[in-house]
């Protein structure tokens, strides 16, 4: 019984995510859907990431247990910026995705970054729509991470290292994280990234940028 | 329907929580449910504590999704120490813990440290028959985290600041954390800690030695 009820819920998220996807999908935008853990600087990555994308439009979803804090930060970029509060809920749903879009004129948008609840273990199985994955790991956190979270990095597609700029003053033995990482994924690029000292941020902008143009051959090609 | 089967897990899990307590109370054993994000310092914090603490006897139970890393950490501390898988599993259950308690010799245990998965959202409910929660929040993290988190921190009985020795080199406003508190948590105090200085150890470890003597009052007063 418990598990009918389970399989159904994930059933119904999982039709409301690919509602979300092909809505997007027909706007133009492309969907990425930002997990780690709380504070790795998700909403600093955002916070840097949408000026420096330049005439491409951005849009974001946020999502926080509590508080508009994250929203406030995002609406300084300029962004059309819609906050999502989940009360005591540890990842966002595809429904309250569906509701945040409502929110928004995706008109023009060419980026949906949908920053998830900080969590690296329930967001990981919910599909909310989006078209890639992206998965923050920052250097205080540790490195042994990758091989303790596999179910957060398995499915990503690029996965960014940030707060390099403290390597530095830590223990941090970043062949760890590679080599956790070419067991569990060794599909997706890993980026080292620090938004404070700008390094890794070229790399970063131009695999957003391939995405998208990936994204948008891709519909051209569904449209024929 | 699915608001009855979650309440009857959350039922049959304080059942097997409060029957938990009951054991460890009548080993003589103090239960900490130590929670916090990935990689505050929650294994580094035990590894530092357990020696520290002299002759006092330490178990540690330790919750993780995959790998027994934490558990070979601890191992050298000389403690008895058991890894719980929890697979997909995002906090411990109850059931998991009176299981681990099956696999410790509980006699002449003084303190019996849980290391929850690393999580702020979900252990925050879960009963695991603990008799004090401990909470930690690094620096890294950022100074907005109590206000994003509140269901963490309001039932704490401590809160350890860890990592404190980065505070130099981050901007980081101390006077946010202590504000929030004061409206989400006045009870519990707050203790500035570094495993790596040594910085407020003392405090923590007087802070854990009170709860054990208290603990120990209140028992000896039930068996009157």
């Amino acid at each position: 019984m418990k598990i009918n009820v389970v399989e159904s819920v994930l059933k119904a998220n999982d039709a409301v995510a690919a509602a979300n996807r092909r809505r997007l999908g027909a706007a133009g935008a492309l969907a990425l859907n930002v997990m780690s853990a709380p504070g790795s600087g998700k909403t600093t990555l955002l916070e840097k990431t949408i000026p420096a994308l330049g005439a491409h439009r951005c849009a974001v979803l946020v999502g926080d247990l509590q508080t508009t804090r994250d929203a406030e930060r995002l609406g300084g970029t300029g962004a059309a910026v819609t906050q999502i509060n989940t009360g005591s809920g540890c990842h966002l749903s595809a429904t309250q995705v569906a509701a945040g879009l409502d929110s928004l004129d995706l008109r023009g948008i060419d980026f949906l970054f949908i920053e998830n609840v900080g969590n690296m273990v329930c967001p990981a199985g919910v599909d909310l729509g989006e078209h890639r994955r992206v998965v923050l790991l920052s250097v205080p956190e540790g490195d042994d991470k990758v091989a303790k979270y596999p179910t957060l990095f398995q499915p990503a597609d690029v996965i960014l290292l940030t707060k390099v700029d403290l390597l530095g003053v830590l223990d941090y033995q970043r062949g760890k994280v590679y080599e956790d990482l070419s067991r569990i994924n060794s599909r997706a690029p890993l980026i080292e990234l620090s938004p404070t000292t700008g390094q890794g941020m070229d790399q970063w902008l131009g695999w957003l940028k391939r995405q998208r143009d990936e994204r948008a051959g891709q519909s051209a090609r569904e449209s024929v």
